[in-house]
């Protein structure tokens, strides 16, 4: 089982996959990667690594738990910027990372050394060792995505996104492999166009995703006309889309053959359908382990995908 | 007053002259740099910065006081080498020095930013911006500095010295102003070939020191045939002079007025008087902030400087 995902919806889901007992790749958006204080920062891929090592910080959904803040407190009485939150231990994956970057280690290779550090089984690739960076046009002019996301809280309208760097870089090695080869390709319930449409686009990805003979299942993050968490709601909104789980299922035409609504969509089932997607109408929002090893066994199940 | 320095010697030294109550220049040797993690470090930068900010730790000499160490023990987990420690705080200074080194800044003025963040009003300039490297020829090879000093715990003979990058290296920006005009010029007691020579070795800075007029005075870090920390006995012997005050003050002949001496070390004033310096004898073991203070009012008035 593969699955293609940003940050916390794709992490939750993958870490469905692994406690129902299955070991899932993990193709993961890099378009928000960004440096700061001159480290090279992955959140996607830490926010992924770090759940499925059991060391994330559930109720923030980022970063690690029981973290403390000694550097960033410090970096702040130095006159650094600090709007980007970094924990002390948070802080060693990012010197790690990038001192491994800067000695010519490709991400790919860096990331599956971290992970496997922190005891993480699934595979995690990145979908491309080359830099994308997810670029927002907002009535404020071009932000770059942390910029956006996290400084400006995601508040501004976003009217257009540029993948910088996306037609140049090549998949990491293995993604096309994994997409191809897998039986079940899950596209989690990541941000469309922040999370999802940024793995679609590296040169070769979509191709795969569209020939795959894998049951290809998507699950929705618009619920009820609601995000689940971010901005997927107002994007899908500012870019002219229909703010529903049907406007999602648009957008992943000939890409997917299973759309997983939420019971509160139950009624776009028909509308979903005539698209000619099947449609799974099952409870979407995962909470605890125990809610995400059970959408996890759904999806399995749905895809024909043998459960231990 | 200008001071050279090191680290630990230098930094009590000039903190001496601070609590005297003037406010020092500190030319202060970079050979012992090195990059870890992918972060610039400048131990005794750092070490001068810290001391004069009244934020080291006066037990271990070096590093911040009321450190933890999160982040390095997340760089263990992780894989990497740990053997140089870096506290949660004292990596807050590598970082905004490195992203600042990285943005173009050159290290002075990244030097004269954190310094002033930290409340230090003496001014510490950097022998250099330019890389050089301190290198120790030992029977194991060529050892980098920190792989000698700290990884290896000063250990190995040092059979010969290279200060790599030196001769290419341009005094950094007032460096040469404050050692042509200062009325007193103190030689720290630091070690003559890991922290002194690679001060005077940078093209320009020996020769300001031998034509400056102001009062030349170095404190000898030997004292009773002993370092008073570190390696410098043992480097003086393996490298063939006399481990003692004399020893060092042959290497110091036509760049010192006046050797400083410790109480323990009278018995040496004869023979250095004989080379044509000036000798003072005093306590010059400098424990807490008043034994600082009392050899910095004695090297002032052994100077002629007015004392505050």
């Amino acid at each position: 089982m593969t699955v293609l995902a940003g940050g916390v919806g794709g992490a939750r889901l993958a870490h469905g996959v692994v406690l129902a007992g299955v070991r899932p790749d993990v193709v993961v958006n890099v378009g928000d990667d960004t440096r700061l204080h001159g480290l090279w920062i992955s959140p996607d891929l830490d926010t992924v690594m770090y759940t499925l090592a059991g060391l994330n910080d559930e109720e923030r959904g980022w970063g690690l738990s029981g973290e403390t803040y000694a550097t960033l407190t410090q970096l702040a009485a130095l006159g650094e910027d600090t709007w980007f939150t970094l924990g002390d231990k948070d802080l060693a994956t990012h010197l790690a990372r990038t001192a491994r970057l800067l000695g010519g280690v490709p991400l790919s290779e860096v990331t599956a050394q971290l992970a496997a550090s922190l005891g993480v089984t699934a595979r995690l690739l990145p979908v491309t060792d080359d830099p994308v960076a997810t670029l927002l046009d907002t009535p404020s002019g071009r932000l770059a995505f942390q910029e956006y996301f996290v400084r400006r809280q995601h508040a501004d309208a976003v009217l257009g996104i540029t993948y910088e760097g996306i037609d140049a870089a090549r998949p990491a090695p293995g993604v096309l492999d994994t997409v191809t080869g897998a039986d079940v390709l899950v596209i989690a319930p990541s941000n469309p166009f922040l999370s999802v449409l940024p793995v679609l686009g590296v040169p070769g990805v979509r191709e795969a995703v569209e020939t795959t003979a894998a049951r290809r299942v998507a699950v929705s993050p618009i619920v009820g006309g609601q995000a689940i968490k971010g901005p997927a709601a107002q994007i899908l909104e500012t870019l002219g889309h229909e703010v529903s789980a049907l406007g999602v299922a648009r957008l992943y035409e000939g890409l997917v053959d299973v759309m997983v609504v939420d019971d509160a969509d139950a009624a776009l089932r028909g509308p979903i359908e005539d698209l000619g997607f099947e449609v799974l109408v099952t409870d979407t929002i995962m909470g605890g382990p125990a809610g995400r090893e059970r959408l996890a066994r759904e999806l399995l199940a749905v895809a024909g995908h043998p459960v231990p």
